[in-house]
C-alpha cells in the first residue's frame, strides 16, 4: 500500500477535461467469444426448452438435475428461509422492505383522461406488466438487498407474477436471498443462471413461463444475453461498475468521506470513487484517512485496485465548479456532503441518486432509505433513471372521437395524409367527415 | 387480385393458437453483413468525426459536400419551408402541432418529495435531458407527422437542444419535413442519414454535438446502428412493421373497416392488418369491401402484399374472446369499432393505442388526435409504451437524512451490509449512528 497513488486532478490544469474523460472511460465489451457462446445457448434453449436449460445448468453450476422441477424452489422453501433467519437480520430485512415499499408506492402512475368541448376523449391508460423475470446472481455476489430493490417495485406496480432465477453454483443456496424473495412478493424461484436462465425467461420453456421484462444484474454472459433478447422482452439498463462522487465543502469528518468512498470501491475493482472539493487541504486529510483506514478493511485488496485505477481526488475553485464537473460526470451516486445541500440541488442536472448532507451516507441508500439502489452508471444518468415502479407499468393511448370531433379532426388528417401520399389514411379519415358540414 | 387470399382464422380451430403465433411471427434480423458495415461506419465516425460523415454521406446519398457546414440547414431555411407551404397544409400542420402539444403537456412528470417524522426527506427530482437527436428518414418515407410526434414531446419535456438528422438522397429536400421541424422546435438540422448520422449523434463530431438520446425510425442500417450505440446514448424502441387490429361487433360500415385495415397495410408490405369479430357474416362483408376498394387504392400493390402475407380475418365466439385474442396479440393500434367501447376498456391489458368507437379512425391518431403515433409494435406493448414526454425526462432519487434518521436507519443498513459481507458499507453507516442511543 505504500506505493498506492490516487489520481489528483484540478480544474486549473489546462488538460483537465481530457484527463477527466480518460478517467471516466469505461466500456463493457462483449468479445466475439462471449457473443458466440451466448448465441449458442440462446438458440439451444429456444429450440429444446427445459432439456437445454437443465443440461447447461448441470454443466456450468455443477448440479445433477434430471428435470426442471428439481431446479424450482417452492414458496414454502422461501418462507422457511425467512423463518430461519436470526432475529436481528429478519427485523432489518423487514424494516428495509417496508421503507422500500413506502417510497415506491409514491411512484405509481395512474391512468388519466380529459374530454374536449366537442365530446372527444383523450387520455392514457396505465397497466402493470403481466409477468416479469428477476435475475439474481449466485455465489458470492448474491445480494438480498438486490432482491428487494428489483422485486418490490414490480410488486407495487401490480405485476401478477414475479419469476426469480438465481444460480446455485455447486448447489449452494443463499438463505438471505431466499428470505428476501419471500418478503418481496416473488412468486416462483428457479435455481438457474447465466445466459440459459435469460433465454428461459425470454422465450419460455415447458416449465419456465415467458416473461415480459427481465431485470437484475449479472455477469458478462448475463448482460450479453439480456442485450440479445432485448426487443423480444423488455430489459433494464445494462449496469456498469458502481461509482460514487462525493462533493464536500471540507468540513465533514475525513474518515466519514474516506469510508463512503470505500463503500463503493469495495464492490468491484472497476468501481469508481471520486472526491471533489474546493478545499485543497481537505484532499490531504481525506487521503490521510484513506491510508489510515485501508489496512483495516476486510475487502482492502479490491478497494486498493479501485483506488489505484479509477479513483480521483479533484480540486475545484468553488462549489459552482464542483457542480459543473459533477454534471459532466453524471454520477450514479452523488453525495453532497455540505451544510446546505438544498441550495445546490437546483443546479444538479444529472445523477442517479443524490445523498444530501453529511449524515446521508450512500450506504443507507443501498439498503433501506427507501429509494432504489438500481441506478444508472457510467454517465447514463444523462438519459436514464433509477429502477422504479414506472419500469413495470406501461401505457396505452386512449382516443375516443365524438362524431363531431372525428369530422373536424378528419379534415386535418386528410390534408396531412395526402401531403404524405398516404391515401388510405386520408380516405379512412374522410369517411368520418360529415357531408353536411 | 382475383387470386388474393386473406387468412381466415376462428377460435374454434383446435390449432388456433399455433396458427395465430405463426401469423404474428416477425423478427427483425440484422444479418452479419449489415452488422459488419454498421460497425465499420460507427468506428470510422468515432475516429475521424466530420470527415467520415461527409465521406459516407457523399457516397450513400450522392451529395458533393466538402465540409459538414454544407450539410447543415439554417433555422431561416426551416422557417422559409414553413412560410412556403400552401395555406391549407400549413394550417393543418399547425393545428396538428397544437393538438399534439396540448396532449403531451399532460404527460409531464413533476419532482416530488416527502418528509418523515424524524425530518428525513425522500423524493425524486425530474429533469429533462440536455440534448436529443431525432432521426428522420429521407426520400419517400419522409413524414412530417413523424417530426412533430418525435420533436414535440422532447420540446415539452424541456430538452434544451433538439438536433434533427435527415438524409437527402440526391440532394432532395422535403419542404413539409423542414416546415414540421420549424413548428416543432427543432434547433439544428443536419442533412445526413444512415449509420453515419447515428454515429455522429452518439459520439459527437467537430460539428455535430453528442446527444443524450436518439429517437426516430429508420431502415435496417439505422436500426442496427441504434442498437449498437445503446448504452452510450439512450434510444427509443426499435420499431417493427405497423399493425392494426380492429375489433368490430359487425355493425360498422364494412367499407370503413376495410379502409382502416388498408391504412396500415399501405405503410409497408410487412404491415399487419387484422379484423376480429363475433359476426361470421361481417367477415364476408368486410372481405367484399376489401375486394371492391382495393383496385381504387393508389398504393394497392403494397396493400395487396400485406393482405396476402400478414392479414387475418378472425372469427370469435363473443366479445370476451375477442379481447382475449387481442391481449395475446398486444397490438400497436387497436380499434374498438363497437357501440360502447368504454365497457371493453377495463379488460384490455396490452395495446399501444386504443381507438374507441366507430368514428375513431386509426388515421386520426397518426396525424392530429394528439397522442403520439410512435407506438410499440410486434407485441412489445406487453412491456412498452407510446413515445412520450417521459421518454425525454429522467429522474434522480433524493435522500436527505436528519441526524436522528441516519442513526436509526444506519442500524438497519449495518445489519444488512454485514449480512452481505460489505463492511465498508456497514462502517460508513455506523459512523452516523449516535453513540448515546
Amino acid at each position: 500500500m505504500d506505493d498506492l497513488t490516487i489520481a489528483r486532478l484540478t480544474t486549473r490544469q489546462a488538460d483537465f477535461n481530457a484527463r477527466l474523460d480518460q478517467l471516466l472511460a469505461w466500456e463493457s465489451v462483449s468479445d466475439k467469444k462471449v457473443n458466440q457462446i451466448v448465441d449458442e445457448i440462446l438458440d439451444a434453449v429456444k429450440q429444446q426448452g427445459d432439456a437445454a436449460v437443465v443440461e447447461y445448468t448441470n454443466r456450468f453450476d455443477r448440479t445433477v438435475a434430471s428435470t426442471m422441477s428439481q431446479l424450482e424452489l417452492s414458496s414454502d422453501r422461501l418462507k422457511q428461509a425467512l423463518d430461519g433467519l436470526p432475529t436481528e437480520q429478519r427485523a432489518a430485512l423487514e424494516q428495509a422492505a417496508v421503507r422500500i415499499r413506502q417510497y415506491h408506492e409514491k411512484q405509481k402512475s395512474d391512468s388519466w383522461q380529459y374530454t374536449e368541448a366537442d365530446g372527444t376523449m383523450l387520455g392514457q391508460k396505465v397497466t402493470p406488466m403481466d409477468r416479469v423475470g428477476l435475475y439474481v446472481p449466485g455465489g458470492k455476489a448474491a445480494y438480498p438487498s438486490s432482491v428487494l430493490m428489483n422485486a418490490i417495485p414490480a410488486h407495487v406496480a401490480g405485476v401478477q407474477e414475479i419469476i426469480m432465477v438465481v444460480p446455485t453454483p455447486g448447489g449452494e443456496l443463499n438463505e438471505l436471498v431466499l428470505a428476501a424473495a419471500s418478503l418481496a412478493g416473488v412468486d416462483r424461484v428457479f435455481t438457474i443462471g447465466g445466459a440459459q436462465a435469460v433465454a428461459a425467461l425470454a422465450y419460455g420453456t415447458e416449465s419456465v413461463p415467458k416473461v415480459d421484462k427481465i431485470v437484475g444484474p449479472g455477469n458478462i454472459f448475463v448482460a450479453t444475453a439480456k442485450r440479445a433478447v432485448f426487443g423480444a422482452v423488455g430489459i433494464d439498463m445494462i449496469a456498469g461498475p458502481s461509482e460514487i462522487l462525493v462533493i464536500c465543502d471540507g468540513k465533514t469528518d475525513p474518515d466519514w468521506v474516506a469510508m463512503d468512498l470505500f463503500s463503493q470501491a469495495e464492490h468491484d475493482e472497476d468501481a469508481q470513487p471520486i472526491l471533489i472539493t474546493p478545499d485543497a487541504d481537505y484532499i490531504e486529510q481525506v487521503e490521510a484517512s484513506i491510508r489510515k483506514l485501508l489496512p483495516t478493511m476486510e475487502r482492502r485488496e479490491i478497494i486498493e485496485v479501485s483506488l489505484r485505477n479509477r479513483a480521483a481526488l479533484i480540486h475545484v475553485n468553488d462549489m459552482d465548479e464542483a457542480i459543473e464537473v459533477s454534471n459532466r460526470i453524471a454520477p450514479e451516486h452523488l453525495e453532497l456532503s455540505v451544510d446546505n445541500p438544498e441550495a445546490l440541488l437546483p443546479s444538479i442536472r444529472h445523477a442517479g441518486a443524490i445523498f444530501m448532507g453529511r449524515y446521508t451516507a450512500e450506504a443507507l441508500g443501498d439498503y433501506c432509505a427507501g429509494p432504489n439502489h438500481v441506478l444508472p452508471t457510467s454517465g447514463t444518468a444523462r438519459f436514464s433513471s433509477p429502477l422504479g415502479v414506472y419500469d413495470f407499468q406501461k401505457r396505452s393511448s386512449l382516443i375516443m372521437f365524438s362524431a363531431e370531433g372525428a369530422s373536424e379532426t378528419g379534415k386535418i388528417a386528410s390534408v396531412l395524409a395526402r401531403g404524405e401520399s398516404l391515401t388510405a389514411h386520408a380516405r379512412s379519415a374522410e369517411y368520418r367527415i360529415k357531408s353536411d358540414t
